[in-house]
């Protein structure tokens, strides 16, 4: 594997009185997704994108792809558009992407994401794309890759140096900056009116505040934390938005606890791996009060009837309403809909980080990963 | 939940000679297949869809919708309508795509599949596409049911009644039923020439005679089975046309054995899931002798360096090259590429069968799972 030197500022690599990068970027949170509002967002509300931009009206379609947590970041902006904007999205990770070669119709635009710039599969499928989709745009948080250098629009996340292998402030900047991209696309398509665009401004620039309070959970997550890493499996519920956001959890754990989690759409339990679930498998429930509700605590309540450990991820009504008889609850602030992937990003961050403390694995450099990609 | 009666003639739910339906179900593959060759190919070597049939010339975009096995079946059909028709596709389970109402452009076809015809997420997706979709099709095992009774186009898979909880040859069927399709959409697009049309033709009829010649490794896939029963964490592998058969194969072992099993792209490992890996984990890597064998083979050996024990599930020609060093092999017939995937639910099922005998767990009725999920 080939190492490179990178020049880092030594003031901006300190841990800051965190025990570990990851913490710290954890914290980070609020304080970078509001730099990364300030670059896309003007103070009268208007969308400003740097240059060249791109305008929507002339896409039909939009071709995401990426690797790992990035690749989730593109399964939630899948959503965003399709909710928003009204536009069909594709999503792939990368390394399938590249060696698929998959038809790209007239009027698409194809957009990649990667924390580096410089994920390899990530690139290769760029450059299969170069000369076919009808633009190439990418989300990354260093300007100056590989990645940002290839793409005809570059939208940085702005998060700063992340240190930490496993991704957490680049992933809630990723899922920002895709955000803002969705609205602009249903803006220049001309799908969306003025007041609910407003609204969606309005949440966004709530992010910093509400995700502030989000991370009141972490003593919460610590207790929580402990028992999970009593555990050889663990499964991660969602539907809808929450489903990336189950991909995500579990990927976190994996990484850094090298506990077996796993995210499973709600409504596939019943297809088969409800079949794991007994008295020693938890089961963490990504579920805001949201129009979903119900039916992803129907599916709670079928892992609660096998002995399934639940832990419920919710907000004050969400827990009123479905809290009794969990194994254990982790209350979130109430937010509009369109930005809770954003603010559940936080439980997903601190249960893996509190599970691999109390297993006492190395938080900031887990065994067999790097921190880019940068090989096949 | 709902009960009913289903009536059901006894000689055909007779175990004939195996200790399990499933068992059976496996060994009826070649038969089965070979019948739902002769309903939808003629002899010379043409398409015979039922009436009302389809004109795919009249289609931009196929959309499809399934869950468990049933979705697994639609992510390879989606390679082959790529790869073979040119034509973008989009995959999902039913449960997300149903609540997600996604945009359908003009000239959208959408497919349901479903063995029993009746899953309740896949009816209700399947119903918030009428009047929006061009065209509805199904391909299900059981042509009276409701999401036969609701298409434009209905593709029945010919497998005869299938008991086993675990989806076994309802899977390969609906595999070959897919190809054809791609087939017919390929012709009707006018983007295959003849002789590539005989030669995947050609590639279909060859089906039931190499798929006996593969159920010859059962007694290799009784000692891998018995290897794999001892761990508590499995990962499978595959790359590309392999990708959704690790998924079928960790879905299979999750469901009789109740082992974590998942699956992965091959190229995602690296992004975080390579961190479980050590010499406990058994890692099985689908991969015949393909034009991605060489990068699969690479992952594989990422996975060897840190101990993982891999089992590698190849041709003649792949296990040559790469056993080496493996774990343990399975030898697989070499066949054509396009109908790999076909032949490879083979092993992706007797490794979980055998797994389940040495774990003496109720192959045909695992716990907390139903025949058809016809609950939400």
């Amino acid at each position: 594997r080939e190492k490179r030197t990178i020049q880092l500022d030594a003031a901006r690599i300190d841990k800051g009185g965190h025990k570990h990068f990851m913490s710290k970027e954890i914290a980070e949170q609020p304080t970078v997704i509001a730099q990364a509002l300030g670059h896309y967002l003007s103070g009268d509300g208007a969308i400003a994108l740097p240059e060249p931009g791109i305008d929507f009206a002339g896409v039909d379609r939009l071709t995401m792809v990426a690797c790992g947590t990035a690749y989730y970041a593109c399964l939630s902006a899948k959503h965003w558009f399709e909710q928003i904007a009204r536009m069909p999205v594709d999503v792939d990770v990368a390394s399938e992407f590249r060696y698929r070669e998959p038809p790209l119709p007239d009027r698409t635009a194809a957009l990649f994401v990667s924390q580096s710039g410089e994920t390899a599969d990530t690139l290769a499928a760029l450059r299969f794309c170069q000369g076919k989709a009808g633009s190439i745009l990418s989300v990354v948080n260093v300007p100056e890759s590989s990645i940002a250098r290839e793409s005809d629009l570059v939208l940085p996340i702005h998060a700063g140096v992340e240190v930490g292998v496993a991704s957490t402030k680049a992933y809630s900047c990723q899922l920002t900056v895709l955000l803002i991209l969705a609205l602009k696309a249903a803006q220049d398509r001309g799908v969306i009116g003025p007041d609910e665009f407003a609204d969606h401004v309005s949440a966004l620039r709530g992010i910093p505040s509400v995700m502030s309070e989000a991370l009141g959970i972490a003593d919460n997550a610590r207790r929580m934390g402990e028992k999970i890493s009593q555990a050889r499996d663990v499964l991660f519920l969602g539907r809808g938005q929450m489903f990336p956001l189950a991909l995500e959890g579990a990927l976190k754990l994996k990484e850094i606890s090298y506990i077996h989690a796993e995210g499973y759409a709600s409504g596939e339990l019943k297809h088969g791996p409800i079949a794991l679930v007994d008295q020693n498998v938890p089961i963490v429930v990504m579920a805001p009060r949201d129009r979903l509700f119900d039916k992803t605590v129907s599916n709670m309540q079928e892992v609660m009837a096998r002995k399934g450990k639940v832990i419920l991820i919710s907000d004050a009504r969400g827990i009123e309403e479905a809290g009794e008889g969990t194994f254990g609850t982790i209350l979130m602030p109430t937010v509009q809909e369109v930005v809770s992937p954003i603010l559940y990003a936080v439980p997903a961050q601190l249960l893996a980080y509190y599970t691999a403390i109390a297993k006492g694995t190395d938080v900031d450099q887990p065994r067999n990963l790097a921190k880019s990609v940068t090989v096949e």
